[in-house]
């Protein structure tokens, strides 16, 4: 039944179930009682994933992650406050690029591609300036993979009695962030990533008192995170037209994702296709870009082959051909490309992937790996 | 094979066909080239609708339709640009609203919700402020159903020089709209409306100059359309990810439409829908809140019944039983509902969904209509 298509070896899209597919077969009226529920109950089982349903709300936005992501940062940080973006990669970057399009002061601190932030960097720069009221960090750069120590930063932010932002779209699912033990201001995440949910909408987990003093912060009327919980506590609806097969599609997904057995359960599978793929792949002689200490199982960069009979282009569709869609790199100054260890895949999807890859190599005669 | 579902009779999120559903249960990769072609073959698509492909970019935007209004204001009016909004519905208060909080100058123009606005207050408001630059208008007021004489306030704004903007959000696709004929800078809809794709996305026709010359206008990174368009022509992706089923919807109802015969089939269609509607309706009493003359076969508002057994809640509830969904009134001053004509439904539908209404009525002993 399901239709022949390509798995998704990429930060997504993913591939996902038939059934959660099939969710998307049913029109829903979005002023309807039932949508309502399902909307209810989506935000719920989200909250339970980071046991944070006493401190924090959950807010469903439409449109992609980089969406949510601004809207966080638009609600979330006073037009006076000041934020300290931990940037090693392009999702770090595209932080400072939000504040700088919506006129929230900023600083950065950037470290290389392999090199996460470390909480004493934080320490630092926060007596460095005072000024800083929040910090902003992506917890999985989906760039390269790399896994930033969210613990220890998020506890010398809570000392020095500053505010939190987590771009936890590639890990959140995945990767445990507990709402008891990590102070945040904002969590932002979206459908489409390790909850195996089809693109179309993100969600912001907001402290309930940041949130509650939020209003009129905001740049934007549709990006508004205080006016959208705002309007959904009152009515249970959206304030904008949703997205309805896409949260009936993240519905579904997360009633498989505990059937799963939840988190844990997540993490495992994932990690034995991380483990998978980077054991097959040393087989071929194709090496890593991180070293495993940092390399969150989420999607692996790796070296490109040294061969002149490499391109990334002709291996992509040969390796597509075979059934497997890979991804580019996004390094600027080594060439890689990367392969995702996330969605409704297994062990032996990534067995399989390294066989098509193998054979991809071999056919274009690459033997300088 | 369609599961069980009531029949929407909204202002979407609308019924839909099972073939338009059944696209999507692919997953597609946001990075692959079928994936390109399917944007680029949708974007294609859509500006031959309103013969636009040689004056305007088509723009898709993930998220609402509000959310590509909002965009198309950002990027579209100049910071120091002035806007005048014409209001006679929600809609327009919306329109508004967002250039209060994307912080555009702006001027409104309000008749009442059954009024609309005519050529002569639009040539009188210009002539009257020479710094207005935009015109901002919905085309049909989704509130209660009215339309506006688009054509002629066109004609006004292009002889004095000025800018229009269309909120098109319930009326593409179902009426005529002629990129050669009506000079406009922006034409805003989305993909679950008349289209009867699904909800996730919407589109912006922006006039290729205008665009061009609106670099670092927007208020908002995500909202952004000349850098949407601009990284689009570049490599045929969308800047962030895609709601990908959703596009694979929209693409499959388009190619449904040319098939039904596109605008003219699709205006006859929910035409007939629409008079099925009245006539029926009138049948049983109830009046339709606008005259025929400015009503759009795009959703019908009747007063309710003044039987104090009538409440909108149990009548609404009653009519679902039935298998039909419909729509509360937007109005503050009289008591309605609203019955939408489109979506992937016929006049044998309409029919039935008054039978549905007589009955509901009936049974909740409403004899004052």
């Amino acid at each position: 039944m399901t239709p022949a298509a390509p798995i998704l070896l990429t930060p997504g899209p993913l591939t996902t179930s038939l059934r959660t597919r099939q969710a998307m077969l049913v029109d829903w009226g979005s002023w309807d009682d039932r949508f309502n529920q399902l909307t209810a109950s989506l935000c719920e089982q989200l909250l339970a994933i980071i046991n944070g349903s006493h401190t924090h709300h959950c807010v469903p936005l439409q449109g992609s992650g980089t969406f949510a992501v601004e809207a966080a940062m638009g609600t979330l940080v006073p037009r006076d406050g000041h934020v300290l973006v931990l940037i090693n990669g392009a999702y770090g970057k595209r932080l400072a690029k939000i504040c700088e399009v919506i006129g929230r002061r900023f600083s950065t601190f950037e470290t290389a591609e392999d090199q996460p932030t470390t909480a004493a960097d934080v320490e630092r720069l926060l007596k460095a300036d005072r000024s800083i009221s929040h910090v902003a960090l992506i917890h999985c750069e989906t760039s390269t993979g790399i896994l930033n120590p969210l613990s220890d930063i998020a506890a010398v932010i809570a000392r020095h009695g500053k505010r939190l932002i987590i771009d936890a779209m590639s890990s959140f699912g995945a990767l445990p962030i507990d709402a008891h033990t990590i102070a945040f201001d904002a969590l932002i995440a979206a459908s489409g990533k390790c909850l195996e949910g089809v693109p179309g909408m993100g969600f912001v987990f907001a402290r309930k008192e940041s949130l509650a003093s939020a209003a009129g912060n905001a740049h934007s009327l549709a990006m508004d995170l205080q006016d959208q919980h705002a309007y959904m506590a009152k009515t249970g609806q959206w304030r904008f037209t949703p997205p309805t097969h896409v949260v009936a599609a993240l519905h579904e997904a997360l009633l498989q994702y505990n059937e799963e057995g939840g988190l844990p359960a997540r993490h495992k599978r994932y990690a034995n296709n991380c483990q998978t793929l980077l054991d097959g792949m040393a087989r071929l002689g194709l090496r890593s870009f991180l070293p495993a200490a940092i390399q969150a199982p989420i999607i692996v960069t790796f070296h490109a082959p040294k061969d002149p009979r490499y391109d990334f282009k002709t291996f992509y569709e040969r390796v597509k051909a075979k059934g497997f869609i890979l991804y580019p790199g996004k390094l600027t100054q080594v060439e890689t490309f990367r392969v995702g260890c996330i969605g409704h895949v297994s062990s032996i999807d990534m067995h399989a992937a390294v066989t098509a890859i193998a054979q991809a190599l071999g056919e274009m005669e690459v033997l300088d790996i």
